[in-house]
């Protein structure tokens, strides 16, 4: 087993601000999500708290980025937080009294970072940690993200590693337990071309290996190339399938055919990432595909469909909405101990079948009975009826208990069977 | 489970008439090699005798078709033996005779198709049977196969299906057991496509599901698209991921990278293909890549390299060569019990990592021990090194025993090391 | 100059029977069409009738193509005129009495022909005539046309050469003016590909060179490819630009880009091709894009846009609507001499500028004044100001006469200026 | 006529530092050369003395550049020569000492500049002139080139076209007379994408026509895309339809490619462009694809082969060499007034036909008189015969003059023909 596997083995669960703070999250938000997890969510697996871009940019206000921005940075051309937003950040002291506020409540910390070396560094040439190339020396001129103005990325050089290994080395120290990075992970690899994000997803991962800290990777942005799945498992623990997902219905549908792809590669240590869930209270200070400040598009059926898909097949679940403002029926969409176990402790997960209308999933639960979901993709309340021998599901006792309402069905014919409204599911372990 | 993956619990093992005999193999060869197979490879686990393509065409004498050629078809448009070359299939016995000897012998009996209906029952307009829809009616016109004459491809109607259900109903009667289907598995799936492959795959599972025989089925040729990997495996038990593959070394070169894409789509009835083994003599009235009635060209350390590829990540194993030709080596090459005992009964398959220059995989046992190969893909000979502990492998006496030698090595400071010829592999069990 | 070039000096006018009869048109509605043309439209220089599509098939009805149905052919494996359609055609007269009577209204005459052999002269292994080969030998059996099931395409051979040679042999004979081949003219050449269109319309040139009769050479469908510019100048008088075109606004705003590609490669001899003009009553027997039976969607002003964009640009001219169900304003619009006259004597013809809400468009006419059109192609009046000076047109008397109303305005600050209604434009002869 | 087709009423001929300086071109170097040209050429037509990429950058040595070096900057943000490579420069006198001695000779000033805006200027965020805007705000963070880490483009907004504007005022008041801009030439347009070079083509052209000065304008690098060609010849004097030329067969091999596809845009104003002509002495302080400080690989009839293309097909002619170095047959070849008048003053050029192994091309000199060019772009020498008539070249009194040879030639049975030399030309001029 890779080293990197042993400390993601089970779907990672958690908090990331960008959905409800874009760029612009400060410490009071970021805490007090995290105490809120602390107090309500923990029992139930939730655990990293991260967050997310430009932590280093004192001007952010939103999810628009400054154009050229200044950020703040260290002596080594790394970046540090802001300090008027991470007001305990400052004298040197970073992230680490915020982490360590974190682990105090029983949860562990997260942040994102951007591929690559701050562009101010390579125009102002500051050193570099540990090697005496200099910021010029190790940035590829030509590597930019389509999105943001803030880094460069790395040439395949000692002196790019050393400057990773000098980040990954600041964040340990940090006492950072999870890292998002960006800009990396929707690139096909191009044995022609002379960049690749290949050679910087490796020189991060033996960052990580070298640091002194178990770190789960975590990249973005996709959709990740299915062509690529072999070097991502190698080298993350996760890695999202899908570009930015929000609250519309077309965006989960089509994260059916995501899942379907993305199925032979989910194993331990390696969870492709069905993204942040748009739950309760979002876009606070961000407007991304919707009203500011909204609660979530999707209706309280879309909301349990995509619940179950991201459990049927084991997605990372990282909450995006604003945790203190959850209304109570918030917080008990994602507190259903029996979806979450599927999501963690579910084994032989497998689509079905999937068509224009419908999909079915099964897996196996940690008693070894089976759980079927049954999803009316159209928008239409439709009956779905499951041929069970078909499908070798043959052990079972004759009944069917829904995990979301708690009904008991029995089965019949050999046949699961079930009226399902429109966009809506059925989550089933059979007894 | 599906219904077609409880008969290919293991990698499908026996002969293929192509690589020798190309379109044109007749009776004698066939059996007088089924009879090779039953004498001295049966109980190694190697069982399907495969007719392949164009055992319709009685002017068949090569590996090149005869453009728009006469073939010879029953009164419901179907394909049967061409009598000249397979005697016993006169008076409506079509290949009967012939499946009862091989299944007397102990073994299986395989035949290849091509998808579609023969242009020439299309052109003549002659009935299907089960339908009132004719030849004409079932045809897509547009949909050739862009090497051979013989098919057109078939429209998604009910008569389409009645078509194939006709055939599989005759080959079950003939006692078929494993059909190779051709001209329909190198195509990406296309939504506004009035044409895709997919829909002729799903007339060809339902048809065999329907048939009242277990037939193994094998689609080609390749390679396969990789977005088409779930449809493949809830259709078929195994699938060309490759073009047709020959005795050069870029090809089994290749063949490393083919296989770092697919085995996480290896499973239990569900069996990626490297195509056929191109050993001992082939091409006697073929000319593929090569001189006519050539032994291989694959060097002895290139042989080994390909069969424990083959076997590390459980690709089928049909051989190609006139057996009744081999050689003493190379009845030793395919009959080395450890080898084949990977293939066919391994666990936890997978590549460790690879380069330009080397590639190790590993594996468990069906006693649980590590298995490690070691290749070095290089022109040069070349010290692999392996750290065993980077990846996990700890569970072991400190021995690696060589199963192509039977040397025996001791595992230092957790590392295997080997010195390796060009092209050349060692496969390890650890003790 | 290059012999065909000397029988297509100005853009090709006439008539066709697509747009009103789809594959159905019979010989009264073709001549009806002709002695109309004859009547009203010969002195404006209309004078190609063509008959289109399958007019070897007795049981064409409309658009729709039947599938694999039987065509009329001869013994050569030449395509014959239905009888039932054209009965003049009759005791293989083919279209000679036709053609005789169209050249009798002074006009000339046209045929659509599909690349190949038909498919049934393949299967049956008919003779070709001069040549020792067969159909079945000379047809390329994965070259078939996506949307019909009449033809193969034809291999690089001698025998290819005879088929093509005796079928412009047949159509000398009958008195052919014009071919319209298709299933030819969107292809983009491919080094490495065993087929391409280039050697099928190379071996069409060449039968058509060595026939004995001057014909206009016509290839279809679009869109061509520009990178295929020059081998369509080499061989063909004219060929399309653009798919089907039809009375919808995006097709004729599409077609403004189309035509500032090609318009560098206009001259005589060699039209790009903005298709039929879907004018007057059309669909009679076909239902493409629209009711059936329908007098045309576009409205008056879309017409005039129509006719001055293919006159500005010179593309050929031929009516598609039954032009005996004309309405006075239909006649009158087709029958515009000053627009007809920059259609067939302009030069220097160039686009000035195009934007997403304008284009304008200037020439010589015969008298060397120059003429501007002035295009709103948004949805909303406009005021259109054109710099005379800007564009180098700075010979003229400070007036403006627009061709379409007869209006004259006067020239201020070497500007041209109009208000335009949505989708119109103005079309000035500066004097 | 566009106002920028009144400058460039014939190719532009000349002479460009690259091919032999690199980056690293020096006073004295440029000076030189134009002072070969003005002794040597300037009769002929030679008069563009063009100072190539990087005269502000101090450090330049090579063809390589370095990366994110520090470049010579006005307070503007405008990059200014390095006066330690051009002393003359120093003081604010900028390029105006070494124009006025260049146009002192009676020849012209040219300089290169990449597009957009330099990265020193953004990341300092200096002013623009002429707005309030400034350099952070114009720049396009993503828009970076592929080989050179000096430059972002621009934003298509106000603040950008006054950056352009400021900079061809500079040049204006240097008295420069043809700008060769690069980074610009070779992308395809495409309407979603929110960067297209498009947009700053359009600022250029704009910056130029309002300057006050008339300068060509030549849009490196190639190939450009044909699509594009409508939008280059409304804004550009020249554009490179290929990628960097070098002294290579294959290079020019495929420039009768090029020529073909290309030759309808060929018009006044708008010439496509070949690049420049590696002959002489070249790569003195550059490695380009061969050896440092060479004469250039290409024989003699290779180079008499590029000059006769580039001639009958009217490319810019631009040398490359270190004319000081040239030798006696070098200048002679340069020199010959007939191939050059073919350049400058021909018409009716067109490429009669091209296979693999020969092409013809024929145009008309300024005296009316048919000139026809014969290539044999075989390896092998091979008779080439042109049947006249067939390419309608039949005004001639039955005599060929060969350019290059001077020796004459009857034309007989309507036919020129022609033993020619491998990879060498003949051109003929008809009496």
């Amino acid at each position: 087993m890779l080293k990197k596997d042993t400390f993601a083995l089970t779907p990672p669960m958690g908090w990331n601000s960008w959905d409800c703070y874009g760029a612009a999250v400060n410490e009071e938000q970021l805490l007090g999500n995290a105490q809120y997890v602390a107090d309500n969510l923990k029992d139930y697996g939730f655990e990293y708290i991260t967050c997310d871009i430009q932590w280093y940019e004192p001007k952010a206000t939103s999810n628009f980025y400054n154009n050229f921005t200044e950020l703040c940075m260290d002596e080594y051309s790394r970046l540090i937080p802001a300090e008027n937003r991470f007001p305990s950040s400052a004298n040197g002291v970073g992230f680490k009294a915020i982490a360590d506020k974190i682990h105090a409540m029983g949860l562990k910390f997260g942040i994102h970072i951007m591929r690559g070396i701050p562009r101010q560094a390579v125009h102002r040439n500051t050193p570099v940690k540990g090697t005496d190339m200099t910021a010029r020396e190790i940035a590829q001129g030509f590597s930019v993200c389509s999105w943001n103005t803030d880094m460069y990325g790395l040439r395949t050089c000692e002196g790019a590693q050393a400057y990773y290994n000098s980040i990954f080395e600041l964040y340990a120290c940090w006492g950072v337990d999870f890292v998002k990075v960006d800009d990396i992970a929707n690139t096909e690899y191009k044995p022609h071309d002379p960049y690749s994000a290949r050679e910087e997803i490796e020189m991060i991962r033996k960052a990580i290996d070298g640091c002194g800290r178990a770190m789960v990777l975590s990249l973005s942005p996709g959709p990740a190339v299915i062509s690529e799945a072999f070097h991502l498992s190698q080298n993350a623990n996760m890695w999202r399938m899908t570009g930015d997902f929000w609250d519309h219905w077309d965006k989960l549908y089509a994260m059916f055919e995501r899942c379907e792809k993305w199925a032979p590669h989910v194993k331990v240590g390696c969870w492709p990432d069905c993204d942040m869930l748009p739950l309760g209270k979002i876009s606070k200070t961000c407007t991304c595909l919707g009203d500011r400040d909204r609660y979530t598009n999707f209706t309280p059926d879309e909301q349990k469909t995509m619940l179950t898909l991201w459990s049927m097949f084991r997605s990372p679940l990282i909450l995006g909405g604003d945790l203190r403002e959850n209304r109570p029926e918030d917080l008990k969409l994602i507190t259903n101990r029996d979806i979450l176990e599927i999501n963690q402790f579910s084994s032989e997960n497998r689509q079905l079948y999937r068509n224009r209308n419908e999909a079915a999933w099964s897996c196996k639960d940690k008693d070894d009975n089976s759980v079927i979901a049954l999803f009316n993709l159209s928008g239409d309340e439709a009956e779905i009826s499951l041929d069970l021998e078909k499908y070798g599901i043959e052990k079972h006792g004759g009944k069917a208990l829904e995990l979301w309402t708690g009904e008991s069905t029995e089965i019949k014919e050999k046949s699961l069977k079930a009226v399902i409204r429109p966009h809506a599911c059925k989550a089933y372990r059979l007894l």
